[in-house]
């Protein structure tokens, strides 16, 4: 790598220079990993002592950590981004020419831009349309039909069953599916019937997909995912579900069928999210939330118990049992300390 | 698509016609969706408002929605039934013939029926027997010694490991994992030693399995899933786990090794069910339940701790964990309101 | 199988033979199971009624058992570890032949071991590096720049993203994917800014990893699994999470990132780890146990809400939401039975 200029990082991220801005940075590392050559970032304050001992050739900081700073230094509102910024310059994703491999499996049907990559074992289905700059990565299943806009980065193995659209620069990580069948059937008797799902999933721009994450297509009418939405590991996302733009949700998060997400919400890992519910704009819900009901109304939400010591668990498991007798007993000295008083 | 009568779809599904039978239905929609050749359905007295002002060719419902239908219609004891089984009518699975892709790579040993369909880099192992009109999608992967009944539909890059028996008529979808090696070690001091896993894992017929599952191989005999099971996305079940007939898993739900679950139970989303327990028949747990002991009495179980405003959530945990506290304080309440009485 | 004398099974499991030694024993199977040329053992004291009985032709049991014995017996401190022995000379891993198939993909720059086996449709990327006696099996995709030590076996379908280093005698279950980016933006006003995630996925020895889970790679450094660390299925690992030597986590456990867990630690299934937390040595979470919080101490630690009838859940659930006003209520009787004393 021949690497960037402070001067020209400053320039390229809006941050402001203080210091040598001819020195060339090549690589990232931590406040105390990073050496010669190395920018560092300070984004909480439980690291400032070590910003003053740090051997990087630059550091991002707020305007007062300059005080303390030893280095050059960009100087920026939002250290966290202006750093996402540079590591995005100086990373980006390896190149790649457009193509198809030899061993990649394409239907003669699919229309692809000459300027997307097919990768080895990928394999693309009839009808499917595959848009400029595209990245289908090694032992991707493009089932029939599927379309995806310019800059996808499908990184491998990941599987878009029939019909799947994407918008633009949508990237899946390995062993997602989008568009498996919804858990959906009739009751017959003791038996249950299969309703065919005849939806599909819908995904927006900008949006970035975990590995082994499963999104169901729609039952009637679609599943779809906002813009710029961002999906952790392990989801499992039932048929119909809609998550409004800009919201984030953690890994291994599990929603049932038709609940809708408002936008610029999060979602901490392992959430369950009930069916048919609506969440409004600016929901969030901590890691675990075990959500039942609508939540319409911005604010934080919680649930869930942690974890304490064995023995004092299951003293409060056994309590919580009996909760009910508790509430009595205080009903009853209530009530005998009130005929206490009036015979007095 | 040529579409079907309503005299015809009355007739193949046991529902009365009410209006022209002759009318051509072509496909299906929501009730304030569908439009002219659809057909909809009311399944709930929620949408009851949506019958009245729909433009749906015809509607399936009950007879006691008869006098506000505005429209051609099926009339049914199960609606939802009855649009389950039309659905399958109008949208049969997309037809394909029976052969081999010729980029499937399929062992010389295998034997499989001619009706079969092996898609596109499929990979058939040893000695594997595949049914009558089977359909093996793109990239799955067949260990040596697997046997599949007439029927089956492994939707894509499915893995059935070494050994794995399926019914009749089962449906799995991509990444869905059957046959993986079991958690089982025994501990040698600080150490775990791996306990071969000697099982297989025995699918009965008509099961649907989804998205991403994994369901290891019995340890010692085998994980044994009943008939016509339906086990929704990212579910985990361990060795020895059984299931018995008509058992519907929701998605995300864990499984620790050999325990047994009955006959048409039901499990919501999330929910863990802890080791070497007997579930019986007709047991039914909400969504997110912790099931740590057996439960062999039909009826209604659940567990977890649903979501609160942050500040809430934060006062009750605290009060869980003085639970102990509070319960000693009533009972000094108690002693010495006797101690009262007792001195008057 | 040509089968394995008692004698010889004794001498290489360090077990005392009781009985005919020059037994040849060619399987294994449960105490009621077990027939003519098969051993059994007995580990825990619930099943002894069935080692009376047992038709085996040995079995595997501690000196106090061998008084009511009917069959030859190897007489091992830990049974259970003893039959882990046996059973994997009994059944060992299938041979195979170094190799690559002929439909396996392999970039010319990779330097694979001649005694590694490449299996069909597997994919090999640039300067892949392969160990002595490796097994690739069909389907598994590997990135490029991954280096593996020797004897490790990835099944089928597995995914190791670019740069994943494995140690030796590393097993790999089918859908694991290994060296996903992790889950990490930078706010920018509404929207999520990608950071680019730098690191990678280090795996120590005899690591094993179980179906479809997922470990992401460092944002900066890298993701850490210890020497013999045991994975379930379906576990999701954010980046720069570290996890100590000989830990074992079961099915369905989520971790959030840059977690450090100590040695020898046990994790029950559908645990959730909150992230930058210190989890010392010797620490056990029971099942589902939510922790939030770190725990250095050795201990057993508990959290979640067990499973209850339906309705008694509704009321605890209830209770729990009035907790603050049951606390206020016994405040309240405390104070007024104190000035009742008083006035007395």
């Amino acid at each position: 790598m021949d690497g960037i200029t402070l001067n020209d990082l400053a320039h390229q991220t809006d941050a402001t220079l203080h210091g040598d801005g001819s020195v060339v940075i090549t690589g990232v590392g931590s406040l105390t990993g990073a050496g010669e050559g190395e920018i560092s970032f300070l984004i909480s304050k439980k690291h400032r002592n070590e910003l003053a001992e740090t051997a990087a050739s630059a550091v991002i900081i707020s305007a007062d950590d300059l005080e303390i700073c030893p280095t050059n230094a960009l100087v920026s509102d939002n250290p966290h981004l202006t750093y996402a910024k540079i590591a995005n310059l100086l990373f980006p994703f390896p190149a790649y020419q457009g193509g198809v491999h030899s061993t990649a499996i394409v239907d003669e049907s699919a229309d692809i831009d000459p300027s997307a990559w097919i990768g080895p074992g990928a394999i693309i289905g009839r009808a499917v349309k595959i848009g400029v700059d595209c990245y289908i990565g090694p032992g991707c299943v493009i089932e029939p039909g599927c379309i995806m806009g310019d800059g996808c980065r499908l990184v491998a193995r990941v599987t878009l069953c029939r019909g799947t659209r994407l918008g633009q620069r949508v990237q899946i990580h390995p062993g997602a599916v989008l568009g498996s069948d919804g858990f959906g059937y009739a009751k017959d008797n003791t038996q249950w019937v299969k309703v065919p799902q005849l939806g599909i999933v819908e995904v927006g721009d900008d949006v970035e997909i975990g590995a082994n994450v499963a999104i169901d297509r729609g039952a009637l009418g679609n599943t779809i995912i906002g813009d710029r939405v961002k999906l952790d590991n392990l989801i499992h996302m039932a048929h119909n579900v809609e998550i409004g733009d800009d919201t984030a949700i953690a890994g291994c998060v599990g929603f049932a069928g038709s609940t809708k997400v408002g936008k610029q919400c999060t979602m901490g890992g392992m959430c369950s999210i009930s069916g048919h519910l609506e969440i409004g704009d600016n929901v969030h819900f901590t890691g675990r939330s075990m959500v039942t009901r609508s939540h319409k109304k911005p604010g934080v939400y919680s649930g869930g118990l942690p974890t304490m010591p064995n023995r004092d668990w299951l003293r409060a498991i056994a309590h919580l049992k009996r909760f009910d007798t508790l509430v009595r007993r205080v009903d009853e000295l209530e009530t005998r300390l009130k005929d206490n008083s009036e015979q007095k």
